[in-house]
This record gives C-alpha cells, sequence and structure tokens, in this order.
C-alpha cells in the first residue's frame, strides 16, 4: 500500500501541532520533516525541537529528511528528538556507510537521498544498510518547484536495482508529487509519496478531505492495477 | 521602559500561531527568532517560512537572531519573511559594516550580537550604522543553558561606550534572563530582555501570569529606580 | 562545422580589446572565459568587469568557464556581464540540475564541465537541461600543461551517449588543444574547440595567420572526413 | 608627498595595457591591483597573469590587494608575478604575522588591509612586520560605493598608533576616494590613495587630465599645509 | 607473492622505532601510516615527523595513507618526509588525475582510496596514472571497527576492471583484515593487506610471531590456491 | 617556580615511550603535545593515540596543544586520551567561552593559545574560565623557527592584566624558546615554558643533561631574582 507522508514544511508552521493531530485522525502514514542549514540549501526550516513539540501528538512514523552538510554529526540530535526514520543526502555524506549505520544502530530506518541530477550509482554499496531511498523530483531547498520529468527514469532504474538485490528497501519520491505525478511514479515503483503543496496542503480544500480524496485516489490506483496484473 | 520579548524557540514548537496570539494579547513588546545553521552554532531551529506564518497574527516587532556563517547572504530571506529588527554575529560577519547596512536599506533595524567571549572593539565603527546590540549571556545553540556572570561588566561598559557615541543605541540581553538575573541586567543598562524558560515559559504559570508578573517585576525596578534617582 | 573558440586566458592580459577585436574580425566563433576562485583552482584569471569590458567590441558568442566553488551564487553575476554561455563544473556543484536551470532561466546556454578524472554518469540525468559539455583535457587551473590522453576515449563515450539521448548537445574540449590532438579529438565527436597556446596564441605567427592556418586546417580535416564517409 | 595609486580595476580591463603606459607617462606612483576570490567577497576581477602581461610596460610599483581567504597560500603567486608590494586582509589570515614575514622574505613591502568595521588593534604586534596599511573607506568587492565617514576617525588613531611606534609606515586609503573626500584623508594622515572612478576613471576627462588635474589638487593641499604650519 | 604492510597506527604509538626494527627483521613487506586531518575523518594520528623519524631504521616501503581533503596541497610534505607509496582518497581530491600525477612526478607510487560506499567508476579515467587501489573495508577514522561485507563484491569487480585495462595495478586492503577475512580478499584478487589490530598487532603473541604465523599462513593459502588451478 | 614542559614534537618521533620515561625521571614538569590539521596550521603530528600511547609511563601533567579548526569537537577526544590540560586557539574557537567551560567541565585546565598577531583583548571576558594562556612566540605549526621579538611586550602586558584580574592565571610561551630568550621571558613573568629544540632536544648534550642544565639555569635565575628584589 503506499503511503502518505505530509511534508510538514508545506504547512502553516505557526500550528504544527494542531495540523499533526488532524492528519494523525485522517491516518497518513508518516510525517516527513525537512532539515535545513543554509550550506547544503540556501535556506532554513525547522530543528530538533519541533520535532520533540510534536512527538507527543501521534505515534505515526517520524521522518527527518536532513538537507545538511556533515548530517553524520547530527544523528543523535534527530534520533532523540524522536525520529523513526532518517535519509541524508549522498552528496552531503562522505561516510556514507557509516552514517547509515549510525542511523539503524539507533534503532532507525535509514535513508539516503538523491538530488536530481545524482546518479544511481553511489547506492551501489549500501544495499545492505539502507531501509528507503528518497528520489528528490525537485531540486530541495523551497517548497513550490516544478517536477523535474528526467527523474521518472530514475524511479524505474532504481526499482529494478532493488528488485536485483532482493533486498527489502521503499521508493520514497519527494517534490511537487501532484494528482498528475502520482500514477506515474506508482506504477514505476514509488511507495512512500512525500505530500506537500500539490496534493495535500491546498487552499481548496481540508486537510482532512485533501488526504481522503488522496487515499481514495491510491486506492483506485490499485485495484486498477490488480485489475490490470 | 524595559521591552519584553519571548524568545519563540523556548515554547512549545507546535502551537506557535497561539502563542504569538496569546502574547501579543498579553502585550509583549517584541517576538525574537533564533535561527540557527548547524556550523555557526550546532543546531536547527526555524526558517523564514514559521516567521512568514505568524507574521499576520501580531503587529509586534519581529526581531532576527542569525546564528548563521555569512549572515549577509540571507539578510533579503528574512526581510521578505516580515522582519522588522534583525541581528547578526560580528564573529560571522567579515564583512559587518555592509552587512549592517544591507539590513538598513530593506528598512529595518540593523542588530550586532556577541558572543559572551568577544570583546567590544568589534563595533567601533559601526555605531553610526547599528541599532542595537545583542550581548549574549550564555552560549548560543541550545535553550536553557547558565547565565555567564562575565558579561554583567560587559553590559556597563558597553552603555558607556554607547552614552559616549551620543545615539540611540539599544541593549538587548540574551539567555537565561531570569527574576535574579534582571535587577542587575537593567541597572547596568539593558533595555530590551530576551524571555526564555527563566521567566516566560514556565511550568507553573500560565503565559499570561507569566507575561503580567514580569510585567510588574519590571514597573516595580523603575519606580524604586526612579525613587533611588 | 568546428566552432574555434580562443582562450583569453592565454593571449596578452593587458591588450584583450584590441585581441577580442582582431579575433572577431578574423572570425572565430566563440570567446571562452576561465574563471577562477583559488579554491576550485588554486588560481585567480579575471572577472565580470572584464567581460563586460569586452562585450561591445564583438557579436560572437561568450563562453564563461566557471572553475569555481558554489557557482549557483555566480549565475547573474555573469549573465549580467554579457555571457551567452556559461559552463558549471560538476565536481563542484551540489545541485546540478538547478544551476543548469537557473543559467537557462536566463536564457542562456548551459555547459557542464568535467574534470579529466570525472566519469560520465553525472549527466545521466540532465541530458534534457545541458546544452554542451567541457571536457576538461588538462587539468584545470593553469595554461601550458600537457594533454591527458586518457581523455580521448571519454569523448567517444561521451558522443554514444549523445547520440542514445537523441539531443543536440555539442562537446566542448579545452586544454592543450594542439595540431597533433585536434584530429583526434574531432573524429571522436568534440565540435568546440577552446584555443590556447597550444594552436592560436603562438608567439611564431600573428592572431589572424593562427586563426586562418586553423580554420584551414580544420576544412581540410572535414572535407577528408566527407571524403571518407 | 602623496602618493596616486589608479586602481585598475575601476579602467576599462579590455585595455590595460595602454592605460598603464599612459599613466605611467602622467606619472602616478603606484598601480593598485584588487584580487578577489568569490569567498572573502563576492566577485572576481583579476590574477597573476594580468599583473604578468602588464609588468613589462611601467616601473612604477605594483601593489596587489589580495581580497582572499588564506592568503598566505597565494604569496608567491603573487610576487612571481611582479609584485612590489601586496596586501593583506587581517580578518582573511589567521596567521598575520607569518603571511607578512612571507611576504618581505620575498623582498617585497608588506600591508595589512583592514574592512571599514575592522578595530586597530588586529595590528598591535606586527607593527615591526607591516609596510603599510590599508584601511578600506569602503566595503571591499565592487566599484563604485560610497566612502563611510566613520573611517576618518580611525585615519586619525592609525596615524598616531604609527608615530607612538617611531616606525615609517604609510597609511593607504582605499574606496570612493574623491575630490571631497582626499583633504579629509591627507589631514588625518593618509599618504597613499587608491584612485578610481571618483578622481581618476572619469568619463568627463581624460586620464592624463585627470592625473594632472589631481597631482595639482594635492600640491595645492600641501602647499596650503605648508602655509599653515 | 601477497605483500603485509603493517598498519602503524595499530601498534603502541610511543614504541614505533622499535616496532618498525622488529617488524624490518620479520621481513614485512611495507609499512602503512594513517595520517588523518579531522575533517575528512574525525581524527588525529601522525604527521611527516613521525615518517621522517623511522625512515632510518628500515628500508622497506613506506605508504602513506592520507585520510585528508585538499590532499593536493600535502604531497610534497610526505613526499620529503621519506614516503615511497601515497594514496589519496577520491572523495577528498577535486582533482584527482592531477593529485596522482603530482606523486607519480615525485617519483612516488600513486594511489587512490576508496571508502566502502564509493563506486568504482571514479577510477575510470585514471587507469594510467594510479599504482594501487586502495580499498577500505571498514570506514575510515579509528581503529577496531567491523569488516563491512559489501565491500568483497568490489573486490572482485575492482580485479576484473584492472585485468579488462590490462594495467599492473595492486589492490590494497584496508580495515579490519582478519584470518577469517584474509582467504575471502586474495582469492577476490587483493595483494597487499593493511594489517592492524586484527591479524597483527595482537596481545596473545609477539610481533615476530604474529608475522611469522601470518606469513605461513598466507603461504598456505597460495599453495592450496596453486593446487587448485 | 618555572615549569618546564617538553614538547614532544621536536624529540625523535619513533621512540617517544623512551622519552617521555627519561624526562620523568629527569623531572620535566609537564609534557606538551602538538595537535595540527593542516588547515589552522598546514602540517600534521599527532593524535589521542600517542597520548593515549604514553599515559601508562608518567604521572606527570598531559598539555594537549590544539591547533585545529573547531576545537570544541575534539575536546572529548583529547580528554579520554588521558590530557590533564588542553588549550585551544582563540583564532580557531568561535564559542570560546563555551569551549573552555568544556575543558573544564571535564575536570582539565582550560587554556587558551594566541597567534603571535594576535591581541590580548580576546581575553577579556574568559578571565574566570581560563587557568593558562598559551602566548606564542613563533608562528605555528613547524619545529624550529625564528623567536618574534614583538611576542616579548605580549607577556608584560598579558602579566598586567592577570595581575589586575587578581586571579592564579599561568603564563606558557611556546616556540624557540632558547637559553638566550628565557631571561627575558621570565622577567615579563612567563611560568610555563614550552621547550623544543633550542633548549631541551638538542644534539650536543643527552635529554638528562639538557634538562639537568636548564634547571639550573633557572634555578640561578630565580636566586638573582630573589636578590634584586
Amino acid at each position: 500500500m503506499t503511503a502518505i507522508g505530509p511534508s510538514l514544511m508545506c504547512a502553516d508552521m505557526g500550528t504544527l501541532q494542531n495540523t499533526v493531530k488532524r492528519l494523525d485522525e485522517a491516518n497518513v502514514d508518516f510525517f516527513h520533516f525537512d532539515i535545513m542549514d543554509g550550506k547544503f540549501v540556501p535556506n532554513f526550516t525547522m530543528g530538533p525541537d519541533m520535532i520533540k513539540s510534536l512527538r507527543a501528538h501521534t505515534n505515526k512514523l517520524f521522518d527527518a529528511h536532513l538537507m545538511i552538510e556533515e548530517p553524520e554529526r547530527y544523528i543523535d540530535l534527530f534520533a532523540d528528538a524522536g525520529c523513526d526514520m532518517i535519509s541524508v543526502h549522498a552528496e552531503a555524506a562522505t561516510h556514507l556507510q557509516r552514517t547509515l549505520q549510525k542511523i539503524k544502530n539507533r534503532g532507525l530506518r535509514a535513508g539516503v537521498a538523491l538530488n536530481p541530477a545524482t546518479p544511481l550509482n553511489c547506492l551501489e554499496y549500501v544495499w545492505d544498510t539502507v531501509d528507503y531511498i528518497v528520489l528528490m523530483t525537485v531540486n530541495p531547498g523551497f517548497a513550490g518547484q516544478k517536477f523535474i520529468p528526467m527523474t521518472l527514469k530514475k524511479i524505474t532504474l532504481l526499482k529494478n536495482l532493488i528488485e536485483d538485490s532482493g533486498r527489502n528497501i521503499d521508493i520514497q519520491v519527494d517534490g511537487n508529487i501532484s494528482y498528475e505525478v502520482i500514477p506515474q511514479v506508482l506504477e514505476r515503483g514509488a511507495e512512500m509519496l512525500v505530500c506537500g503543496t500539490s496534493c495535500l496542503f491546498r487552499k481548496e480544500e481540508s486537510l482532512e478531505h485533501a488526504t481522503s480524496n488522496l487515499r481514495h485516489f491510491l486506492q483506485g490506483l490499485e485495484e486498477k492495477n490488480l485489475a490490470n496484473s
């Protein structure tokens, strides 16, 4: 089943506790936190205290996406804050295997995030240390950017590589994941959707409606898929 | 009159909009935002979207304290988000005069923040470009640290320097500003208090009570001061 | 037709305006500017003011080769100076896709430059955002270095990849491009030659003669090629 | 006698050889080269090859102002290019004494440059290793900025410190040095003027006229000064 | 024949001269020095003076493994200290080809070291400039870590690539090389063993015994191998 | 009584254990370890494992001089290795007060080291957090450099500042401390001598003789001093 993960960076930042409670009841699958350092990406968003503050209000998975340099230095900070999953950028982690291992040693799921232009071969020797791959479908740093079509091919290739590895590794897609894009990324193998302003945080409908609509849409796709197969 | 500025980093991060509304009604003087980049200080907190999100809910001054390297690059980002005042660290701004000028050119008040160990002479040639000085009374990066007594002397010296300059420059103090510390910093010349867990965000009383108590305490001090002088 | 692009870093730096006028009349195809930051390469050369100063004296294309870290920060600076083409190094651009897109959004042609040791797979997901590839055939930083033969294979492989992509992407070669090397790089698919001290700026002949000789040499190769095919 | 030093960054960059010849004949005292790395200042200008290219066309002093990080690494590069004087920024040189000593060991005059906001006490322990001090009167990085009045006081203080030291150290001022500013900086003790668009490279007069006018203006000031003393 | 190279970082650091003499007599093949900068890896070990100090006490090869950023800057320092071989990390060398060439120009053997997660394609264009490849089988930085099984596959692939290249390039393996691991790395093509606490510096036996046991073990493997082939 | 502290970086690096034992018996007062990161200073020396290895062989104080960037990150590493005193450079510690406090929280003595050109005012607000000041009398990075006379004045000024503070803070001098220099630094207030090739590690005498001679020389100076006062 496809997992829905609201990107909290796209919500009203001043009322996140309420947002988390409502999305928890609307039964999303995980919460996605974008962490920025002004260096790896030219922006700032939130930190471990925000995660701590929301932790008590839901039992859903907390997924931190570290868009920061030297992520190895900050694994403990985010693990202590209550994350269940942490992804780091291959472009930023000189010691990628050790950084992933450090996440796993804390009992969390370890992810590798890739910028749109980054090739998949950087994953070649971490298949046994990684739990999920975050394919950026926009360039990270700001909300509201346009989906990069070239990344569709990358999902297909990644899915093949994962199947070859025989391992259970999820594909998360992040960036302008809209109703138009979703069928395309799902049929290529994506399983976790980071949902922002394109499909979940929309002015024209409530969070509850948006989540419910999205869930129905996903179920429709799955049934069609079943029928086809 | 002494200005009360809640440090929002010390509040429950998930309900900041509500906190801002309540503190606005409780009539605080400004809101203090701590921005971190994981490099200048080893932590992350919030970014321009948080500031934007809260901007609509109060007319009080928004004061961003940039604990980041190369702050010059990010002035526009925070000015656009709705800040009225921005302070940068002297230790982080190679071109301090230009960075302050850039803040002023945006129509905002420009501040210089100093770590506890940083001497005052770095201010010597920016008296005419600065509107307020932030004296850190703890080392920046995390909430809940202990006041550093050595900084009391620094307030006195800074107050003298400002008086010598004949300019209207405020002294802001930031870090473990408790009821015990407040009389000491005020009598030495501090005018803006960044209020965190030591005097405002306290478990034992509501935000409204805490603000009201603090205001009365400050008024008491001011009256005593008047009587003495 | 093979494009001739004088590398102005190899000319007498004090008389570049005259050099540009003469080469313009000698009908070179583009002008190549090497920009260095002392970090990505351990040297310094020229900046946007040089480009601006020469812009009025020719209508030929201006091609800036940014050998600098964080190139994304400087695209506007060089676009404003009058460049028609900008290439950035894959080794220096963390957000390669966004950097290229930024160049294209300014209406310029976007290039990716690769150091001699850098593999081609870093291009895998930017085929639709790139207009030309700069294969360094020496290590960048200084004029007068020796051609690295290993890069010949790279031209062939790149040409194949471009043909597979079905796109119109030029191959530029840069570094010790001599009469001896030219036939080898052309037959493998190079289309733009960055011409320095090895074939254009030579003590033994005038710029006009050197350009004319080079043009004839290239035409001879093209005719032979035509005859062969 | 006050020394006139054209800032070549302010001239037409494409015809510098001619400019240098004409200014040499117009009898300026030294040539000032601004070197930038895109990090210490957000711009690029020229490098050692430009200096080499102009070296043969004048016997006047060549003065390189290194606006770059880790200047110690590049002393040899600029000494080899033909500089007679090199200044480095105190804000950029962790090992200031060693960097100055390295310049002197090459037989050149060693200078320390200070940004407008930088206090003079960073010079306290290099009086015996420094030959000239460059007081920036604008923030470095771009031509055409406005003189910062706060730096006038700094000239006076620096002059006093130099006199106290009993040493023969020149004060160079750099940044928007106009006819209006010149009397003010000279009466406070400046001896070397870096001359840019404000007094030398002006659209309304030839380089020869501009230099001659400036020389007369300076002589007039000196005579008046003599008369007064 | 498989080469035994004690990793001196694993010995008692206070008595290295004696250790080197004893291992020289026990006839090891080379000495391995780990150099760290606290940036590329978060630790510090030794520097050129240690190498100089030991150089007089053995004629065996000295092999420096530079776990440092910008290794190009330090080649001369380690060549002057008496190294015969120097390896640099592909993740740290922006100009990999030039850095290797610089090592070779000093008359030394040039190596490329790869972190466990780094793919082999970064070697694609340096086959003719490299003499040996160091495959890290643990993440570098500290002694006493666990062998990463994923790296076994990498040895096989590297061996194939080297055979395809037709060149004489050695494979060195570094990190938790134990008796259990040795047969597996040798049968896949490793030729140089960096020997640490897992097989050479062991509490239960003398250095002489440990070396002799290891040599016999390796000979046994070679004979068995011969018999099998 | 003046403390003698051999700088182990100046000894034969391969036999330090023996050197430490002999110097321990010769009754030196502390052992000085120079730690370098190739960034703050362009060299490498030793790390925590060397300190650990020597710790068992003497009860004298171990004093680590961290010539590294971001020293705050490495305090625990060196405390765990067995240091009794750690000094960090004011030029490298953005959060100087916190870094010193971190050293003291580990139960160690905290020192601030200053490059020759660094003014004393950076100490102004750490008098109550510092136990000793290291005045570099050469530029750090390499052994065998020349004493910088300008630093003599600095010792006098520092001694006055310490006396004004009423605190018990030691002055350590480091760099080319010879028999000629010693009387000059002692009479100005230095109490701890970092002893290298200029007075302790000398070819012409044994370590034992050198230490004994130095001790007698110091006693002679002290007696003369007593007689004078």
